[in-house]
Parts: structure tokens; sequence; C-alpha cells
């Protein structure tokens, strides 16, 4: 149970937080690409910190200025294949480098996790900045359509699965969630796409076949997402990813389902609607 | 002291394999193309093998599937930039979506392991692909630049270091080489990059900077190769990363100098050099 004072600051935080998610989401441009690399930034290192707990000591620093070119890449136009290719083998030769002469404990676990919290969180997270910056109209109103579809279902899902869940969907993994929230889950991120297309604030871009695509990138991949982040968490023996957000867990956290639901949305978009 | 079948089991290796390894890079193509791609999948495998030592569980079918990728890709040619972001995302969340259902210890380090040994020794062995098929003349000598010139700084460095050696590179890491072994090995690479390219073997395409460069390379980048693989290795609390070669222990220890001097190679070769 939340304290009254957690409940308090959770009310601050929305008050403050969710108007100026708005604000800069309607912008676009180089505010929402701030908004977003500041929740990559803050993602990547709460996951370096947790990961801590279990004896890996990853490179934060090598790991922001990472962070900082993916948000760039994804922002100004990705490069060549055999560019990326290139930076990649530089970066990653630059990190085994540094761990040469690093002279911590366990250096290949190192290595590992922090390239895998620059794949993971900044390559994946990072996809809404290319997603919101594809124009004004589609991309703008698509990453809306994310965040409140992911959102709606997250709520349908703990609503739903609190008054009727019994079976678990993956105890091991999550023991919270149920059969049933999931399920309801589902159904909430359709009907907001439904809703969402029918009143045309998706525009005339898009035909029912995408709505049920992105429909089930957020109900269902947005919820795997949840599902591997809650594995992450329950590796380090940790609840919250971070306190960043008073009451509402760390950015690592509250980003969750848009993990998986970002990216994939992102790239049926690129590949799938012509334009 | 490696014992007398040993000695024999050595000699038999390198009777059958050297001109096996000329015959193959002489021929180019999909025959060289195919003895790297072995020697990326057994690499990988013995990686895995040995990090399963300190409780990881990599998953190998899927670092094998994308080595395969990984290898189509530096023959065929690199895809777009925005291509290989899709590929990385689809490649990633396969392997936290695999994980997920697998139900072993340690999963956020099986993920990074399965991920750090695809980078690193897919994407960085598999540029000696690449490098050779960059055509019939410069791709196939460069190439053979790299392998003798590696092996020479090897060789080099271990005589020299045995006969005058005294104070430790980096003793931490790798206790047996020494300052002395690392120079004569650096003078090694760099002798024989300028006999290669005086007796026109190199071919008219370099210049003396060029061959600067390629001298440092393999003659300081390449023994940096070895350094991280000593790191790798004693991480983990092995001497050698497999048998696979009879007495000369396993395929990620025989290719530990290429794996900084070929992608480096390569780079040079494409950014920098005219054609």
């Amino acid at each position: 149970m939340p304290m009254k004072s957690d409940i308090a600051k959770r009310i601050v935080v929305i008050i403050l937080g969710v108007p100026g998610i708005i604000l800069l989401l309607w912008k676009g441009g180089i505010w929402f690409a701030a908004l977003i690399t500041l929740a990559m930034l803050l993602a990547l290192r709460e996951f370096y910190l947790i990961s801590a707990k279990k004896g890996a000591s990853p490179l934060l620093w090598v790991g922001w200025v990472v962070t900082l070119l993916v948000a760039w890449m994804y922002y100004g136009g990705v490069p060549s294949g055999n560019s990326l290719i290139f930076y990649n083998i530089f970066i990653v030769g630059f990190i085994l480098t540094i761990e040469l002469f690093r002279n911590k404990p366990n250096p290949t676990r190192n290595i590992s996790i922090t390239i895998f919290g620059i794949v993971y969180i900044s390559l994946f997270l990072g996809s809404l900045i290319a997603l919101r910056n594809w124009d004004d109209m589609t991309g703008f109103h698509l990453t809306w359509g994310v965040f409140i579809s992911v959102w709606i279902c997250d709520t349908t899902a703990y609503l739903a699965g609190k008054k009727w869940g019994k079976k678990k969907m993956m105890e091991r993994v999550s023991p919270n969630k149920t059969v049933v929230g999931c399920v309801a889950g589902m159904f909430g991120a359709a009907i907001t796409y439904v809703i969402m297309y029918t009143s045309g604030f998706l525009g005339n871009l898009f035909d029912w076949g995408d709505i049920i695509v992105f429909a089930v990138i957020s109900g269902i991949f947005g919820q795997m997402g949840d599902f591997v982040q809650s594995l992450i968490k329950r590796d380090m023996e940790v609840k919250d990813s971070g306190k960043f957000l008073l009451g509402h867990g760390g950015v690592f956290d509250r980003f969750d389902s848009l993990f998986f639901a970002a990216p994939l949305t992102y790239i049926y978009l690129q590949l799938f609607v012509p334009y």
C-alpha cells in the first residue's frame, strides 16, 4: 500500500508531468527529442545501477555518450549500413579497451551489460524520436496512439485483473499479472485504437489492417515489454528500477510497455504504410 | 611444457591447416567466406561455453543463426542503415522474448552475453570476409598482409620476450607478455608490411602512409586484441578457449590478434584508400 505522502507525490508528478509531456509531444522536433533523450539517459542509468546489485560495473559514461549518438541518429537521420557497422565496431572496441585498463572484477559481464543497455534501452526507446518526427500529422498522432493505447492497456489490465483475475499469466516473472488482466489489456488497447481511428484522430493514412496491427503491437507486444522488464528487475532483485518519478518508480519502469511497442510501431509505419 | 603427443598433434594441424587456409584464401569468394563463417561459429560456441563456467547460459542457437546472417551480410553486401536498425531490434527483441520463457537463472546476463558474443565475435571476425572479397588483387593480398603480419608479430613478441623480456606489460591480464616482447612484436609487424610493400606483393594502390597505418593496426591493435582475449579468458578462469585445434587451443584463441586487426584494416581500406 502506498502511504499518504506517496500519493501526494504521485499527484504532483502527474500534475507537472502529464501537461509537460503533452506540450513537448505537441511541439515535436528538438523538444520531444530532448524529452525522450532525457528518458533514455535516465533509464540507462537506472538499468546500470540495478545491474550493479548483482556484481556488474557497467560503463555509465560510455553508455551515455553512445545514447546521445543514438538519439542524434534517430533525430537527424540514420547513416548508411556500412557507417553503422563501423560505428558499432569502434564503440565495442572502445568499450573493450577501456575495460582492459579498468581493473574491475567481472570484465566480461561489465562489457556485456554496457552493450546490452545501449542496444536495448537507447536503440529501442529512441525510436520514439523518429516516430514523432515522422511528420506533424501521422507522426504526432501515432505517437499519441502508442502512448495512450499502452496506458489504457496497463490500466484496464490492472483494474480487470484486480476485480476478476485469478489464474496467473506468468507467476515466475510477474506474480501480480493475471490471464484476465492481460486479455482485458489487449481489449483496452484495441478499443483505444478503434476510437482514435473512427474519430479521425489518426488521419486518413491508415486502413483497418493497419489499426489491427497497431492494436496487436500495443496490446500484446506492449505487455510483453512489461514482462521483460519484470524479468530483468526480478533477476536483479529490485521492485522498482529507481525513484526519479517520486512514487511512480523509475523511468525504466514507467516506460516499460513502450520498449517493444514504440520500435515496432515505428518499424511498421516505415515499412508497410504507403505515404 | 607440451607433451610429445601434443607436439605431434600440433604438427598434424599445421600440415593440414596451413595449406588448407592458403588454398581457401586464394580461391576467395564463397570458399573463404565459408572458412571464416566456420571460424565465427566455432569461436562463438567456445566463448559461450567458457562464459557458462561463470554461471551464464547464453543462447547458442540464436547466436549461430545471427552469425550466419552477419556472415551473409559481409559476403553479400551491407543493407541500408534503417534495415540494420530494424534487424537489430528484431533480433534483440527475439532474444528477450526467448529468455522470458526460458526459466534459467541470471536472465539479464544470459541476454547480455548472447548479444556481446554476436557483436564482438561475429561482427569483428566477419569483416575478414568483406576484406578478402574486396577484390582479387588488393583484397586478396591485404588479407594475406593481416594474417602474416599478426602471425609474425606474435612470433617475434614470443621469441624476443622469452630471450630478453623482463618487465611485464600488463601482468594482471596476461602474465607472460613483456614490454620487450610487445615492442619486438610491433617491429615484426612493421617489417613484415615493409617487405610486402617494397616487394610489390601489396600492389600499387597504397602509399607509405597506408603502410604505416596497416603496421600500427597489426602491431599495436593486434596485440591489444590479444590482451582483450586474455582478459576474457582470465575472467572465465580458463587457459584455452577450446580444444578444436588439437594442441593449439581453440579457434577463439588462435584468431585473437585478428579480432581488432581485421575489422580495422577493412574499415581503413573502405574509408581512406581511393580506388
